[in-house]
């Protein structure tokens, strides 16, 4: 199968726009540990991903769906083209973008890690999951890890000598992760020998690398039930040496290689570990049962990628309707359509093709802003460096509670901006001759792995909201009162920061009532109004920051001449914020409403109910 | 390929509480035209249905779907075992059911066929397009075909000897009809030279039947532009002789075979015509330029059956995720959630899950009851036979008014229950080991074809409120009035039948403004909320329906003994109408409120402010 065309679009000045203009990355550029980075270093880094997305992963990214990947002699082989790419992408650099230059990374600012991710993701989902595996097992060892494992895996794993891998869910250990069955037994040699199946393994097996980092969780023998007890271990598909040569196999084989709805380029394998008794790892780091931490670690990073990955592919889908929308004629004028000889005019002119196109606009933006605010918190907390403990702690909770919105919203709204999309060609997105069906099939795992969005949903109302005893969510409230309170009598926006008022008060009196509930003993109602609950927070944030954006792109647009080719672009902005306004922020008090009815049907309807067969 | 398993599920006693228990479809029977129909009759038909479904076509939907159709010497071959399956439906005479007595047919309710064809289309979608676009184009010949092809086609496109299609969609005209280029000219015997490229012709070619007859859109030769110049054609595939029998090919090829999200046992096709200049085919019926009122015939029903394929994927798609969430283990009670040595349990036990089931529960059980009240509309108008021509102007109203509702509605829904219904799996739902993620693929086409979504809310807005003066709107308000006001104190329901009403009076003012807005000189503002306005009156009709059937059922459920398996079948009716109540019922207000505040955005902002590509 030949590389095919490259699909993936992307519009750059939105994404300039979210890193320098809207949280303003500038400000710790230069500044410990972002010494080495100028605005202009980043914006070659992007110009450069976009072109290796553009024209290396873009165009093995159908190709990689239609071949995808097959298993021969238990080897699962990648589709034709990944594995050059994969050594250009090492080549290029891109994968030390965001380590510490301690251990030979770039030390790049978050908010420009995920700038690039989106770019390599939008180009190639599929290949972009073995390349976000590896980053994210290395940057466990990297977080966790001893000298000696820092040593020994670090500088391969992020060169992709050796690919990585995170193995988490077992055949009865999905969402409920502590019911993890595999066990690892101390050796004298204070090895581990490990058995157990894990399934579901995204880039379980390739053949793009030399050796396969797995981390494995698993209950060391004795050690406590439930997450308590669990504990990560390095397990390399091919042993290596004290040299750190390559030995003999493992004991670790592929029992099945997954056959999906999507992401057909990445293989989804089901591990089999030590099945013949023979199967060795490492504990990550010296000290037992530590094993949830470190992969709370490895999760929340995947959270947020799923996030992006959702944005990337949202924002692709809606820029290759748009150029359908421009390009495909049908129709003439709603004006005229009573004149059967009207010119046919570009479907873009149509009121409800604009309609789509506008709300995918929006919420491509909105899930890009949340993300970039994500780690532009990160960022400043990094600059920080522990000088301001309370600022720091900010930050830092503001990362933590956005991080299920980015992750569940991302993902939801990924899959219905795609499906609009598809919806935007007619007959035609239902066709293979356009990238739409293949964005919305990849899509659809987004709101499942790394947490299905449910488990995202239950962080946010069982953990993050209470968390620093309800500070991390104050301090957002109040951000938003802040914009509110500066903004509520704006020209142009006043009345759509009125609505992004009442969204506000919404969200905050639901969170209040969470706490009535668990005073009343109606806790168990929390887990049935849990997604809504996010849904609303997530569209408070998207509203808020559109507005924000709406705001600062008018400002900015005032300073330019009238020809300037960023009037349009600001102007653009304006009406995302205007759309989303007034289409969603309405919504939020009507669900806060549909909380506070405790409607118990669902709870109260028994099982056998729900059907006679 | 071997035949796989039968994964299609359904719940019979809900298709006979729908038919018999709430529309009353034995109050039809016995009458003509239904003289020869008895409530026994029916009921041995939905099982003889049900049991040609399991048997026959749930076995070959997927792997139609793994093998698809191929394009063999310009003849699509079909997967395997269609043709045999093709061969056992026409035998089993499932397809005669609703053609009147007088041309052979079995003379059945409408309503009693829509239940029918639930089932064969949940069992194989695929498949059913061949048999639905066979009997769409006979049933046009049937009512506008002269007598002479009545007696040529009819018979052998009912026993399935010959094919149908419907060729209206070309390159340049899709929902805009009226932009057809296909052309035709008289010659002197009589018949017509047809020229001209259709394109995603569903069954457009086939190896099932030895002939295919084509319904093919054109304007003849000097006719006016738009949608009043075009003719209906009937063009066979194979050139039929004065005796019947077949003679030569009759210049119609396949240019290409589709590939596509989903439907791939079904064959799309662009067909051209006349290439060679020997296509020849014969007007419908005598009269030229009738082809748009003779494609309404055929497209009605066509976005009727669209609708039924809603439901029926809809339906098996939640039953299969029900069957799933009963099996699988995972996680303890929410109430045990600190204790890691708790039993797991099924995850139906979750709260989540229990609201995603019931969600899709009631929403499957609404389309249906959406779907059985059209047909019952059509069936009381048919026992009428004239003799009471305001009942019969209401009745048809009714099928007029509830058309675009049961194809638009039925479509997105059903598109948003299989999406559900994935979800509900967790990650074994991306698998291709369970069957959401074709039922997914498969139903996405149906909110774009036979007219899309916004065609059909464009139909509603723009021609059906309006019918009749706006009586049939009128009369459709005041059925769901009379309902309020005979159950707003019913003791069980009182609440919800208050969220009713507040629906009826936000659904009433909507479309009272609608007129204020023509007088106003907004009407451009109509297209931007029209899809809106669809899913408000859908949703007050699905409410509405499910209240009723609740309180049926409540009522029914009273005169059983605590031990009548059908006492937890009605307890389940309950449970849909109070969700459906509660959580969707209070949305249709608020959907008034963003139709009220015209929002201009989408209009204003300018084509080339949606990005800067």
């Amino acid at each position: 199968m030949k590389a095919g065309v490259n699909r993936y679009r992307v519009d750059l000045r939105e994404l300039q726009f979210a890193l320098f203009e809207q949280f303003k990355v500038g400000e710790v550029l230069g500044k410990a540990p972002f010494d080495a980075w100028g605005e202009q270093e980043c914006r070659d880094i992007i110009k450069q991903s976009a072109r290796f997305g553009a024209e290396v992963l873009g165009p093995l990214n159908e190709t990689g769906d239609r071949q995808g990947c097959r298993l021969e002699s238990g080897q699962v082989k990648t589709p034709d083209g990944f594995k050059a790419a994969w050594k250009q992408l090492h080549e290029n650099g891109f994968k030390l973008l965001d380590f510490p230059a301690e251990v030979g990374g770039q030390g790049a600012p978050k908010a420009l890690r995920l700038t690039v991710d989106e770019l390599l993701i939008g180009a190639n989902t599929s290949f972009s999951l073995y390349a976000g595996l590896t980053q994210g097992a290395a940057e466990v060892i990297e977080a966790f890890g001893t000298k000696e494992q820092l040593g020994r895996y670090l500088e391969k794993m992020m060169t992709g000598v050796w690919g990585g891998t995170m193995c988490l869910t077992e055949p009865n250990a999905g969402s409920d992760v502590g019911a993890c069955a595999s066990k690892a037994v101390k050796n004298s040699d204070g090895s581990y020998s490990i058995t157990g199946t894990k399934v579901f393994i995204s880039a379980g097996d390739h053949d793009l690398s030399e050796n396969i980092i797995h981390l494995v969780l698993a209950r060391i023998q004795g050690a406590p039930a439930g997450t308590k007890g669990l504990s990560l271990f390095i397990v390399p598909k091919i042993k290596i040496k004290p040299d750190g040569s390559l030995g003999e196999s493992n004991d670790v084989s592929v029992g099945t290689l997954e056959h999906k709805l999507g992401i057909n380029g990445s293989a989804t394998c089901l591990l089999n570990f030590g099945e013949n008794g023979n199967c060795r790892g490492e504990l990550v780091g010296s000290v037992e049962h530590q094993g949830m931490a470190q992969m709370f670690k490895m999760m929340n990073n995947a959270r947020i990628a799923v996030g992006v990955q959702g944005l990337a592919l949202a924002s692709t889908s809606y820029l290759n309707a748009l150029d359908y929308a421009r390009e495909r004629k049908q129709g003439s004028s709603f004006k005229n359509w009573k004149d059967a000889n009207a010119p046919r005019v570009a479907i873009i002119e149509h009121a409800d093709v604009r309609r789509m196109l506008l709300d995918m606009k929006a919420k491509v933006e909105g899930m890009r802003a949340m993300i970039i605010k994500l780690g532009a918190h990160q960022d400043r907390a990094a600059v920080l460096g522990g000088s301001d403990e309370e600022k720091t702690a900010y930050h830092r909770g503001q990362v933590d509670l956005l991080t299920p919105l980015v992750k569940a919203y991302g993902s939801d709204t990924a899959f219905q901006v795609c499906t609009t999309a598809l919806q935007t060609y007619g007959g035609a997105g239902f066709t293979k001759d356009y990238p739409a069906e293949q964005y919305l099939r990849d899509s659809k795992i987004f709101s499942i792995y790394e947490g299905t969005n449910h488990i995202q949903a239950m962080d946010l109302v069982g953990r993050k909201l209470g968390q620093a005893g309800g500070a991390h969510l104050m301090q957002f409230l109040a951000d938003v009162g802040s914009f509110v309170e500066a903004n509520k009598d704006h020209p142009a926006f006043g009345a759509e920061v009125k609505q992004l008022a009442a969204a506000q008060e919404a969200v905050a009196n639901t969170a209040m009532s969470f706490m009535g509930w668990g005073e009343a003993g109606k806790l168990e109602l929390l887990p049935s109004v849990a997604n809504r609950f996010l849904e609303m927070m997530a569209e408070l944030t998207v509203g808020w920051l559109l507005l924000d954006a709406g705001i600062i792109a008018e400002a900015a647009a005032k300073k330019l001449s009238a020809e300037h080719p960023d009037r349009k672009f600001y102007e653009g902005k304006k009406f995302s914020a205007l759309w989303f306004a007034r289409e969603v922020l309405p919504t939020v008090p009507l669900k806060a409403q549909l909380i506070a009815s405790e409607n118990r049907a669902a709870l109260e309807v028994p099982a056998d109910a729900l059907a006679t067969i």
